[in-house]
Order: C-alpha cells, then sequence, then structure tokens
C-alpha cells in the first residue's frame, strides 16, 4: 500500500517527464534534417506603396526564413512558377562543402530553372549564425527574391538574449530588372540612377504625391502593404537582432533611435564586442547586434536605414521600434535620427578596422600565403558599353556552368586564359581609368587545392572625377579572414605588416571603401568552382567578378538536377 | 581580220552573257540554302508613341523577313540574348515535313531556348507563299517577337503584279507580358483589357495626351519611331500585299481608302479570286491581296485597321497609301474610311464562306474522314482560375516536351488519357457556361498515322450572357481543308451534306465565328507532335489548344539541340 502511495503520488511527476521524453526524441528525430518549399512566382505588390510585379516566395517578399540547427541538413524544394523566366538560388554563407552543385550560382555550380521545373536543392548548414537566400541569375534578387537562413548552434554563445528578431535591409526601383538591364547595356551607357526608396524588411515609403499623375491603384500611400514594418519590443529585455542587407546598390547606415547596438556577430562568426550608435551595413552582409529596451517605454523609436557612400537622393528607410503597450502605428514623437555623413569614408573605415573575432573564437589564419591576387577594381569602355573590371578584365558567365565544363574537361566552353595575378604597378587608382586595353574574359582562377591564398581588393577611381566606390565583395564556398583595410594603393612591402594575424574576423563579404584596399586570406581547401563579386547587383551584371577554382578533381559525381544548359542539354 | 572584227563587236555583248551566266551560276549556288541570324534581345522602342521594352530580332520589330525559294532550306541561327528569359520560335505556316523537331513550339517540340544560347533551326520551306515567324513561349509573341517568311514559287503564279510588298498587322499593349500573365492568372481573374492601339507593320499611335501625366521621354507624339507606316505607291501599277495579322487579341478589318482589294492567296494557298473592300483577318492568317493604284494620284490614302467582334474601344491604325510624288508624311484629305460594324458577324462569316480554292490549283480532299474529333470552345472556372478549354479539358504544357516524351516513352511526363472526341450533346451552347466539371489536363489527342481526320470547331456562350468570341485556330505541322462554316450548334446529320468537298481553301488557320462552328479536314501523314490552337495569345496561355500525335514512330533522332528540360537534361 505504501509503494502504491508513493507512486501515485509520483505519477503527476512521472508523466512530466515521459512528456518531455516523446518532445526530446521527436525534436532529435526531425532535427537532422528541415524540409522547405518555395514557390516562386510573380505577384503584383506595393513595398514602398508603388505597384509593381515582384519576385515572390510563397506569395512573400522577404521570403520565409530558414530555421535550422548547427549540422541539419536543409532540403528546399524550389518551383519555377515563373512564365518564361529561369531562377537560380544562392545560399549565401553556406559554404556548401560536399556539396558544390547545390550553391545556386547559375552558370558557375549549375544551369538556371526552367520554369515549370522544380529543383531540390539540399546541403548542410555545417556553422551556427545568420546567413541570406537570393536569386543568382540575371539581376533577379532585385525583383525581391530574398529571405534569411538563421541556424541556432549546438553550443552557448557568449552573449545572452532574451528574444531572437531579424531585419532584412534593401532598397528598392520601380523599373523591371528587365529594363535595369537593358538601360545598363545601352550604348551609351545609361545609369539606372539611385533606388526610388529603401526597405526595412520588405516595407518601404515612396512618395506618390511626388509624382500626382499616378493613379491611386498604382501608388496609393494608405496601401496597408506599405505601411511601415514595426519591431515590437517589451520594456527591459534583451533583444538579438539579426540586421542584413542585401542591397542592389546602396551602403546603408543603419540606426534605431536613441538605442545602442553592440555587435556580437559578423556573417556568422562571434565579434569581439563593440557598440555603434550606427551600423553600417553592405550588400551580403550580416550583423547580429544586442539591444537592451532600457529607453523611456511610453513612446516607440525610429528604425532607419540611410544610404552612405553615395551622394543620398533617396530617402530614409523608416520603421518602428515599437514599445509594447504602445500602438505599433504611432509615430515617435522625435524626426528620425540624422545620419552620418554620406562621405565620411572614414568613419565607415573605422568601423570596418573595428570588427575583430571573439577573443574564446580565434581562428587565427596561417601567417604565410602561397599565392597573392591583387584585384584591381576598375570602371571600363569596352566596344562603347560601360563595364566592370578587374585587372582590365570584365567577367562574363559562361553557357556550360563552369562546373560542369571543369568537371567534364569540356575546354571549349570557356576561355583557358586565366586573368591576371596583378596589374600594372604604374596603374594611378586616382586618376579617370582610361584603361583601354581592357577586355571581356570568363577565363577563371584555378587554384593549386589546400594552399593558403590571399586577395587584395583594389579600389581605384571611376570614369568620372573624383569619384570612387563601395564595393561588398562576396566569396561563394569559403569564410576568408580579414587580414587589414587601408587608404590609397596597397603597398606589398609595408602593409603587408600590419596584417592582422591575431584576431582577424571570418567573414564571406567585405567591403572596399572609396580609393581603398581590403587585404583577404582563405584555404583553397572546398572542392568545386567559386564565384567571388562584387554583391551590387548591376556591378556583378556589368563584370565585376572573378571565379575560382579549386579541387576539382576531388568533387563527386554532379547530379543531372543541374545540367540541361549549354553542353549539358540530352539523356543520359 | 573579218573574224576578229566580227568578235570585236560581239564583245559587248558577250561580256553581257558572261554578266549573267556568272549571276545566274552565283544565284543557282545560293538558291538551295538560305542563312539567317537572329538576336533577340529587349530594346527600348515606342512603337505607338509610348516607351516600354520590347523584343527585337536584330534591333527590329517586326523582325527581318526571310526571303526563299520554294524547296529551300532556311537555316536561322537564333542567339538568345534575353537576361534570364527563355525563347522559341514558331514557323509558323511550314509544315517542317521531317523535321518536327524545328517546329519551335516550347513544350511540344523542344526545350526552351536558354539565355545565352545559340539555336539553329533548319528547315525546308517546301511551298510557296505567304508565311510567319514568331515566338512561340509563354506570351512572348505579343512583347515584339515576329516576322514574314515570304517564299517564292518555281512556277508562274495565277495572278500578276509589279510590286511585292508586305504588311504586318498587330495590336499593342503597353504592360508587359509579365504583368498580363500575373493579371490573367489571379483570383478573382483580371481581365487585361482591350489593347492600347492597333500597329500597321509595327507602327500605331497612342494618344499621349489621354494620360497627361505621362512625360515626354515615356509617351512622345512627336517620336519618329512612331510616324505611321507608310507605303509608297506609284501610280497606274499592280501591287501584291501581304497582309498577315498577328494580334494578341483582335479580329481585324483591313481597308485601302478608295481602293478594292482583291484576294489570291490565303495561308500560302491560291483563292479564287474575289474582290473586297475591307479584309477581314484574324490572328495567325496571311492574304495576298492584288491592288491597282488607279485613283487620283495627287493625294495619298489611308491604309486602316479596326478591330471587328469585339466592341472596340481601341483607336484603328492608321498607315499612309503614299502616291508617289506625293509627300509620305501628307495627311489624306479625308477621313479615314469607316469599318464595318464591330458585330456584324454575317459580314464576317460571309467572306470566310468566299474563300475557296483557285480552279486550276485544286487539292481534293478525302471524301470521308477515318475519325471525327468535335471540339467544344468554352471558358470554365477551375478552382477559381478562369480557363478556356476544349470539351471542358483545359489544356496545359508538361515539363518535358511531348516529341522527346513520346519518343523516348517517358509516359510518366504527361496525362495519358485523351481528351474527350466530343461533348455532351446536351450542352446549351447559347448559355453562360456552367460547366463546373472541367478539368486542366495535359492529355494528347493520338491520331492513327495516315488517315483522314475530321475537326468540328464548335463555338459556345462564354462566362459572360449573350457573348461569344471570335476565335482563330492554329494548326501546326499540316494545311486542313476548310470543308464549311455555320450558324449555332454543328448538326453531324445534316450540316455534313453541306460540306465543302469540290474547292475547299486549304489553310492552316482559320476562325471560328461567335455561336458558330467551322468544320475542317486534315490527313495525319506528318510524323510528328503538332498543336492545335487559338491563336489569341491569352487564350491559349488560358488552356485553348491540344496535341496530335501521329506517327511518332517514324520521327527520327532527334536532335540534342531541342532537349535541356524536364527529363531531357544531363550529358548525352
Amino acid at each position: 500500500m505504501v509503494q502504491l502511495q508513493l507512486n501515485l503520488r509520483a505519477l503527476p511527476k512521472l508523466l512530466v517527464l515521459c512528456f518531455f521524453l516523446i518532445i526530446w526524441n521527436f525534436y532529435k528525430a526531425e532535427a537532422g534534417v528541415r524540409h522547405y518549399k518555395c514557390e516562386v512566382k510573380y505577384d503584383y505588390r506595393s513595398p514602398d506603396c508603388y505597384k509593381k510585379l515582384v519576385i515572390t516566395i510563397n506569395g512573400q517578399t522577404p521570403g520565409p526564413t530558414i530555421e535550422a540547427q548547427e549540422g541539419d541538413t536543409v532540403i528546399v524544394e524550389v518551383n519555377n512558377d515563373l512564365l518564361t523566366e529561369n531562377l537560380a538560388i544562392h545560399w549565401h554563407g553556406i559554404r556548401q562543402i560536399g556539396t558544390p552543385w547545390f550553391d545556386g550560382t547559375e552558370g558557375v555550380s549549375q544551369c538556371p530553372i526552367l520554369p515549370g521545373d522544380t529543383f531540390v536543392y539540399q546541403f548542410v548548414v555545417d556553422r551556427p549564425g545568420t546567413y541570406l537566400y537570393h536569386a543568382h541569375y540575371g539581376m533577379q534578387r532585385e525583383a525581391g527574391l530574398y529571405g534569411m537562413i538563421r541556424v541556432a548552434p549546438n553550443e552557448p554563445e557568449p552573449f545572452t538574449y532574451d528574444f531572437d528578431r531579424s531585419i532584412i535591409l534593401n532598397d528598392w526601383y520601380h523599373q523591371s530588372t528587365y529594363e535595369q538591364a537593358a538601360l545598363l547595356s545601352s550604348i551609351p551607357f545609361q545609369w539606372v540612377g539611385e533606388p526610388q526608396s529603401l526597405l526595412i524588411h520588405g516595407k518601404g515609403r515612396f512618395n506618390c504625391s511626388l509624382t500626382p499623375s499616378l493613379k491611386a491603384d498604382v501608388c496609393n500611400s494608405s496601401n496597408p502593404q506599405c505601411s511601415p514594418f514595426v519591431q515590437t519590443v517589451i520594456t527591459g529585455k534583451t533583444y538579438r537582432l539579426r540586421v542584413a542587407s542585401l542591397t542592389a546598390l546602396s551602403a546603408l547606415s543603419f540606426q534605431i533611435e536613441g538605442h545602442n547596438m553592440t555587435v556580437v556577430e559578423a556573417d556568422g562568426h562571434y565579434v569581439d564586442p563593440f557598440v555603434v550608435q550606427n551600423l553600417y551595413i553592405y550588400s551580403g552582409e550580416t550583423y547580429s547586434v544586442i539591444v537592451k529596451t532600457d529607453k523611456d517605454p511610453s513612446r516607440n523609436y525610429w528604425i532607419t536605414s540611410n544610404v552612405v557612400s553615395r551622394n543620398r537622393t533617396t530617402p530614409p528607410g523608416l520603421a518602428i521600434f515599437n514599445y509594447y503597450p504602445n500602438h505599433p502605428m504611432r509615430s515617435p514623437p522625435t524626426p528620425p535620427p540624422s545620419p552620418p555623413a554620406w562621405d565620411n569614408v572614414d568613419s565607415r573605415l573605422a568601423q570596418s578596422l573595428k570588427i575583430k573575432a571573439h577573443q574564446s573564437y580565434i581562428n587565427k589564419p596561417p601567417t604565410t600565403s602561397d599565392r597573392v591576387i591583387v584585384m584591381l577594381n576598375t570602371q571600363n569602355s569596352i566596344d562603347g558599353y560601360r563595364h566592370w573590371s578587374v585587372n582590365n578584365v570584365s567577367f562574363f558567365l559562361p553557357h556550360t556552368p563552369y562546373l560542369i565544363a571543369l568537371k567534364e574537361n569540356f575546354t571549349d566552353e570557356f576561355s583557358q586564359t586565366s586573368p591576371p595575378d596583378s596589374y600594372d604597378s604604374n596603374y594611378d587608382i586616382f586618376s579617370v581609368a582610361n584603361n583601354t586595353n581592357a577586355t571581356s574574359s570568363n577565363g577563371i582562377y584555378r587554384l593549386q587545392f589546400n594552399i593558403t591564398v590571399d586577395v587584395i581588393l583594389q579600389n581605384a577611381n571611376t570614369m568620372n572625377k573624383n569619384n570612387s566606390e563601395t564595393h561588398p565583395w562576396h566569396l561563394h564556398g569559403h569564410d576568408f579572414w580579414v587580414l587589414g583595410y587601408g587608404k590609397g594603393k596597397f603597398d606589398v612591402n609595408n602593409d603587408t605588416k600590419n596584417y592582422n594575424l591575431v584576431n582577424p574576423i571570418r567573414k564571406n563579404t567585405v567591403p572596399v571603401h572609396p580609393f581603398g584596399w581590403t587585404a583577404l586570406r582563405f584555404r583553397s581547401d572546398n572542392p568545386g568552382v567559386w564565384a567571388f563579386h562584387c554583391h551590387i547587383e548591376s556591378h556583378f551584371y556589368m563584370g565585376m567578378g572573378v571565379i575560382f577554382e579549386e579541387g576539382i578533381d576531388r568533387v563527386g559525381k554532379l547530379p543531372s538536377s543541374i545540367m540541361g544548359c549549354g553542353k549539358s542539354k540530352g539523356i543520359n
């Protein structure tokens, strides 16, 4: 009887234990594989009050956030429901170790996905952190095809928070990508101009009254689709805010009125924490910042994005940092905070220099490199067309994706001449480019497997006087160590001495500042073919990119799903 | 000396003879094969004064006319210079005997041509006459990708003329094909509306002042690109005018002010000549008319196109019939001729009935048929989407083109259930369609090889009261005999008795008039897979088509160039 009594008294506890064990097993069983379905199609949307066709994923732009646990396999089934237009989706920041064919880069890792087709991406998210996905075909990304990937860690992180929130920043054009491409590739060159608005998590505000001729069904300021994005917060808490930028063009300054932000993660790597009032962020970058909701809780605050590095004509992006229980639509009582001066390069350079690896997560780079490639970034005129070039070579994609062409040894499918590892040392980076010897090529850099490669991005003057732009360079298949930034022309004898070999941050995207240089190091240890390119949509379209091949002989059998173009159309 | 003198005197004549022999041999040597190159890309154009992106061929829309001699082999190298969009070009009216893989119908005879790819079409033009080429993918045709094919005869024709001229008629929308497709496939259904203008050989006129808000760089009435098309003529001559229609939607009436037109050719077949003041022409049809320039030569005359069969809101297409030496831009002193009433079905039916084979070129049809397929044309609602259907089956294209799927016996690639050969005989064609049992399918009609097939197109009421539309049906790979037209419901017992088996015209495109029927006959003697569909761009997009397979076992080895999609992606 005593025993029975004991058992009866323990029953509730046992049931609770049982329940947790079931839940735990269920979770474990599901943790290994994450399935997502993406229906990609055109829809009319008014993200900034102006109605246009956008590419949506499952009806949304930004698309759904992909959530996974470190080590998970993510399977994404993409249905192309566009009418006549192909697709490819890149998993930005995922290294695709062992799956170079699922990098989603059209012309590099795969043929595009045809209308009506279903393509299944499958890859392992081997590191925790904040990543992105977006179209990597033509200039389709800026039509709205993008979203976030959040990978939860298996180990504790070096910071704590109560809530985890995401914001993707973007800029927004009213012209279609076709229209923009037609302008960019016309003679004479026609610049597409500054974006019409800045979006904060898919919402912006174009001033319809600026063009009173637009009918209300085209531009309508009271359309709920363009009500500002609201981040509701509870007072006295700590928020992790994952901030990413996928702008087509703009470098941005991101602010939360009156709130400091502590930067703790960059491109999936823990940062030695530092505090900013405004976070500079470039297209392709992700950051996590810690924000404490310790301000006057009786009001809301502005979240803002502002163009920097270009003389801005685009109005700020505005969203609401909403202290519960204030109404989410209640405007903050103060004007939006002033952004930093657009041309304050020093301030941006200073922030770049601040980003170092967290002291408990230092992964030291090799102390020397086996190969150094210096990449001069210039604007050129080739046959009357405006291009961007690296070492005077403007890049274009081949008809058969490199991965297929290299694996199958189709040597006719792209130029077998590699672009140069450097540029004429007499080149004056402060003068208008008159490098008339520029050419177009689809040649690639072939890297010996498992060596240490340094890349020096060297900025220069554009084809306009006293002008140099910020270029955010993104590397596929790798994280690189950021060894240093500098002003002016890189000096191989002296600047290398100041490389940070102690606690450099690892990243996949990094800016090269106007008239400056940026030095990177990576190991060519991921068999595959990887793009490295300016993340400004129009710049890559105009040739600002290169390709690295490494260990192609170690790449396994290519799936037939990536084929169908160039030399890979047929029945196996 | 005498002989030398003779020779010297003969020299000029010998030289002339020599010259002609050289020219003749040159011509003969070149006659067998005609090479064309087509660069397809987006360009900004203002065909009706309104600037938009159009698809051009070698910078033009309409594209260049393809000229060939009967029996020639035409080789067209198509370069797809679109950024992210595929292509396919159909050679409309060319039967592709022995080359069913070069019919250019995406999803039927080939995979689409990818951006950056070059596709080589090669086919024999085995009959003289007037044909067309145009995009056959999505709704790309109406973006501007079209042109004419003229095949010169080896034998004398049953009419003479001094000059041979061409005019392609079209209608024109300001919205892109993507925008139109997004509207048509939305819930609730959103009709794209009537076209903004009618084009005569690529030129129309939109009244920019109707929307004063449009900036001059978007809509400019003085843009030379939208100056009217001019057909300059010399007085006292006989002109062959080849008139074709490739409208997206509109049935047209075509007129030359004050001038009669004698119809002598239809879809490549000689017609028992008849005279019209206005020529009704439907999308996909071609006619040759003989026009004598015997009017007052001191002035110009209007060439007009007007919408019929729909209550027109689109202004007439206007061009100038310019009597030399009047200035080509001099407006005719009289107003444009009045078009026939838009709803005069009898007048259009009467013209259809007039078109018979020329008495010296009669090719008699078989007197009986082996299979009769009655095709009820209805509008339906399926899962909330608006569709067009044949016998309550709305058609959609498979991912692997039929030709490949059938040849390789990929039976999973499309429904193996054929659509029905007829419809419920109790169906009331005069009532609003409430055929709720409609379905979507990619099943096809499989025809026994070398039999005689009759098709009865049966029109009906749409989903709007007292409304039935004109549908121009186009058959690929064949000419059919037009056995008859009638009003109301086809009566299999009585209407068949009135079939014209004596001198029916052969055509590849034929209208079915509102609330009427049209009877066709053809031989299933061309091994391949052939689309038969309404030539209205949006109607085919919404499912108004069927597929005929015949003699697939007689089709030769498929070229790998047509592959790359569905089950045909891989390395051979």
